[in-house]
């Protein structure tokens, strides 16, 4: 190890960091790159965007007083080499797994993790609130330092933070680190003022004169401020002429200026230090940085699930899995459908590959929007196209969806309008834990009038609701994991289900084990289990968590006196809950053992790890039964 | 009535208002602010928003071809003289009356409402939606305007839309009503560049002659467009120079112009409308116009409660209540508890004034945080101070929390960050209807781990549970009605409550009734309806909805058979469905009859009608305990 990254093996912590010489960080910088790759490229995980911000993390921890001063990052997938200077480098390899180093920031990790993120856009707000704070608390010395991508900027929530940060005049230093992309292109009007901004010609030659005078005055510490602001102002007069939407919101704008240059970023950094309020650094990065092959391919390298080879960015082959990834299910079923329906739309918040809506913005590419990272409005603008009788499908993962709970009630649940809502992610997710985790959305969506909740068992099943979800006339939602199913033969001929009907998996007998979602394949695995002991609880598929199938239900009540029910979602107001308020309302009295994920948060680590951690893995189901007949 | 309104009595919809010569449009603007101000002297609404845009509403009715050009109204209380225009004029004294006309646009109240709404911020998205839908339709000839707030526009989703619009190149009129003021004063800094923009002198010079420039021009239609370019162009080459935030957003800029003459509206909309593309115009106005008492005071006039004398501006008076105002209780309260705790810091996204920290701001102006509409932001910044050791206390109504949900999983309860959730107008709201009844907070909140969720019974117990709020280092939220109490004699000495314990009101027999929150008023009334009949339930109020009161719980269980709860709250995932998944869980199987809000949405009307409606007023909480006991 010491030959291969001579200056990274004396850093621990940012102290250490401080102790190299300036004009040796760009050698640390190609060690730490070198590093991550290394690891990564044997412990899938977050990938481009951390390299892409290499310069930048080293630059803010050599010129920072952390942890007193302390670093939002934004999302924070791209904070590993944050991490890795941060005391955590000789448990990196741990990323991601159970109970290993979390996949984000987390305050329960490192008193260096500011803030715990995972989900975009809301670092400006959080970092704002320490901002704020350190005014009421008197620690005037105390730095913040928001970092932001370009992605993460058109989230609703960081303009009302920039909005509000901007009449308050604490000491915020925004980075916005601009690579123009988000996990896919970034879309939308401000990636292209961004472009605007960055592009002009005139701008960048006075930018290259004010930056290099800056460079001189530097040696000049005393008159330093007033000189910057008589510079900025002479930009502002002179060149920019459509400037700046940051500058109208209250902050002062720097930049841009280049992301991998590591001493001109400390040296600027340094700068920023003493200006007081609220200020905008605007920093160009590339996604992906020092890997030639994610440089190439930005989406495909956002992040690797399998080991890699870094000669030659070869994936190492995963063994192949039984049936097709639900996500291509959702893409493949959504074109057809499209193909045959005019009006079909698909809505996108920043995720068209995620989701495989990419499928469809191929064959269809004016019918398929990517709005950017703006879940609020996407299913508000989809409810808008519903209101003129075109039929959209807005995915958005289960745990972002979150975001979106106010608009699937206010504007598409109460004027009742077609708006198929894709769920997807929904369950234990794995790898990219608590933040992630869809674990909620039967509870907050089942409570919501005029709304159908249904969940696939299989991939059949989520093709056959994609297909009645066209004909319902009805807000709908369709819930389904992350990953592969079981099934290679699902593209079969399109079936209407009916909304609220359940099947019978397998009859039985002293049990019935109700099950809603994939997670039905748990119980079929704990069914064999079972078998082997001779005992044979039925087992159903109820299909939809609203409308109940309350005939099926009638039917189990009066047969089964014991009841298993097994979700993939939170226990407090999950499917189980639904089963509850039915046997209250028509006085049924059956024994009722609940499976589903308990009331905490619930960490990273693989599903199949996740599940057997929550009490619901075949294992547990088959216990929850065995101990109900004794 | 014909005498005093002449040209309005020929109106009932918009092909009327068309019939009018444009330059009697002023009198007929006259004679319609006079209506609403009549009708709302008698039937309490909302009031100055309305007055503020009559010349806006008539202009655009007058230029667009409504209903197939469609008008998006964000909020939709300005909204009165819309209905009145289109079909609502006979009928607008039942406005907010149970079965009377809704308090906002509603589409199943009209064809004219292109939008159902209620909430803030919407407006963009949805109008997007329509106007995206027009293009891929192929109705190119459809308008869609959106007619939005500067308060409304600080709200996230707004910027999440115009973000989207600017790179889709549909026909979207978005119009800016700026009056400086959302409910409260505005705040923001988005509001301080609009008032720049809009008081810059030079500005405002050059402007004028634009604007008469064109005005001449209006006659020579051909060349029109292309002159109107190159006068926009010259302004902002040589005058704006920190233009313009929507320019920089991808969206053609007007204005800003004067909202109150009809007739120049009326002609600028017109040229407007041969513009393809997303533009903005950004139009000058007064809330409260032409009625002298709600100028001089816009915040006490944004809605009338009582009937009025209009000659004087005096409010009829209510009859006085029994108790305080349950806003009251908590700003009175909170500064109290900042005077002895100086960690305490007061948060409200625009509501200082409906939520009564305005009473906080006023002793402790550098504590209180007014961040503009702005939910999502609000919660999370909050956060922020809480991850510094401040005690933020964040006050929103319940069904706007809805907006924050995401934000209360992901930055507040998985950090476990002690703030303070405080959900004001919880419950059925009354007159403000479906979309402001708090009726899912305790669903949505129920399953959020790390949460307390508490709801007092009455003002004492709301002020022991702020000041518990503050000893408990937990999240901690707490919901409450709108309107008073009961309690004149509430002010007493401070008192811990145990968290998740409840209490036992009275002892009784056969059936016990479990409350939480206010609604346990109805149940005392119940009581004594019962108690003519010789039937004595027990009554305990909850206090807690999570943690449950498990030791209670298991006495009331072991004693009871029959339990009937009773909230103010959905009754999928509630309170009721707590007490189920407890019976479960343990082993209990008791009858029980959840009360509460049935599975759809709840229209405008008193509380009290309300209650009855869904059927847990005191009349029928007895009728629930005497088929119990059958």
């Amino acid at each position: 190890m010491s030959s291969k990254y001579p200056l990274l093996d004396q850093v621990n912590y940012p102290d250490d960091l401080k102790k190299i010489p300036k004009d040796r960080l760009p050698q640390f910088c190609d060690e730490l790159r070198r590093y991550v790759i290394e690891v990564i490229s044997q412990h899938p995980g977050h990938f481009a965007a951390t390299l892409g911000v290499i310069e930048l993390t080293v630059a803010l921890h050599y010129v920072y007083n952390t942890p007193y001063d302390q670093i939002v990052w934004d999302v924070g997938h791209q904070a590993y080499a944050h991490k890795i200077l941060t005391g955590r480098k000789n448990m990196f390899e741990t990323l991601r797994n159970l109970h290993g180093l979390s996949p984000f920031p987390n305050r329960d990790e490192s008193v260096y993790d500011a803030f715990t993120v995972g989900h975009a856009s809301t670092s400006i707000s959080s970092a704002l609130g320490l901002a704020v704070a350190a005014e009421q608390l008197g620690h005037s010395d105390q730095h913040v330092i928001a970092v932001i991508g370009d992605g993460s900027m058109t989230g609703g929530m960081a303009f009302e933070a920039l909005n509000n940060a901007g009449i308050q005049r604490s000491n915020l230093l925004v980075i916005l680190n601009d690579n123009h992309i988000a996990i896919d292109q970034n879309r939308g009007a401000l990636n292209d003022y961004l472009l605007d901004i960055t592009t002009s010609r005139t701008y960048n030659r006075i930018k290259k004169e004010v930056w290099d005078t800056l460079g001189r005055f530097e040696r000049l510490a005393p008159g330093a401020r007033s000189f910057i602001s008589k510079v900025e102002s002479g930009i502002k007069q002179t060149v920019m002429k459509r400037s700046n939407l940051f500058e109208g919101m209250g902050f002062r704008y720097f930049g841009p200026i280049d992301g991998h240059d590591v001493v001109h970023l400390a040296d600027i950094l340094s700068e920023m230090r003493n200006i007081h309020g609220p200020k905008l650094l605007h920093v160009l990065t590339k996604k992906g940085k020092g890997y030639k092959f994610a440089e190439e391919n930005q989406t495909e390298w956002h992040a690797t699930s399998v080991a890699f080879d870094i000669k030659t960015g070869q994936k190492l082959s995963a063994p192949k899995p039984q049936g097709p990834k639900f996500q291509d299910v959702f893409g493949i079923t959504v074109t057809e459908l499209a193909e045959a329906n005019p009006n079909i739309i698909g809505v996108t918040p920043a995720m068209p590959t995620g989701c495989s809506l990419n499928i469809m913005a191929e064959k269809f590419p004016d019918r398929v929007y990517d709005v950017g990272i703006a879940e609020e409005h996407a299913v508000t603008f989809s409810a808008g196209m519903a209101a003129q009788g075109l039929l959209p499908y807005c995915n958005i993962y289960s745990s972002f969806m979150q975001r979106a709970y106010d608009q699937i009630i206010h504007d598409v649940c109460l004027p009742r309008l077609h708006v198929v809502l894709c769920l997807d992610r929904a369950g234990l997710v794995g790898a990219d834990g608590a933040t992630h985790q869809g674990a909620f959305d039967i509870s907050y969506l089942r409570h919501i009038p005029n709304l159908i909740v249904a969940a696939p068992m299989d991939e059949v099943e989520l093709r056959n609701m994609l297909y009645t979800a066209q004909l319902a006339q009805s807000p709908f939602a369709i819930r389904y994991p992350r990953g592969n199913g079981h099934n290679a033969d699902w593209q079969r001929p399109f079936e209407e289900l009916e909304v609220g009907r359940g099947r019978m998996i397998s009859d039985g007998s002293d049990v019935a084990i109700l099950s809603i979602g994939t997670i039905g394949y748990e119980v079929s695995r704990a069914l064999e289990l079972l078998a082997v002991h001779d005992i044979h609880p039925a087992h159903y598929d109820m299909r939809f968590v609203k409308p109940l199938d309350e005939g099926l239900l009638h039917g189990v009540l009066l047969k089964y006196k014991r009841i298993v029910t097994v979700e993939d979602n939170a226990l407090q107001g999950g499917f189980g809950s639904a089963l509850l308020e039915f046997c209250a309302d028509k006085g049924y009295y059956p024994k009722v053992k609940r499976l589903g994920i308990p009331d905490r948060f619930i960490e990273h680590g693989t599903p199949q790890d996740l599940y057997k951690l929550c009490g619901y893995d075949a294992e547990a189901i088959a216990k929850a039964v065995m101990e109900m007949i004794q």
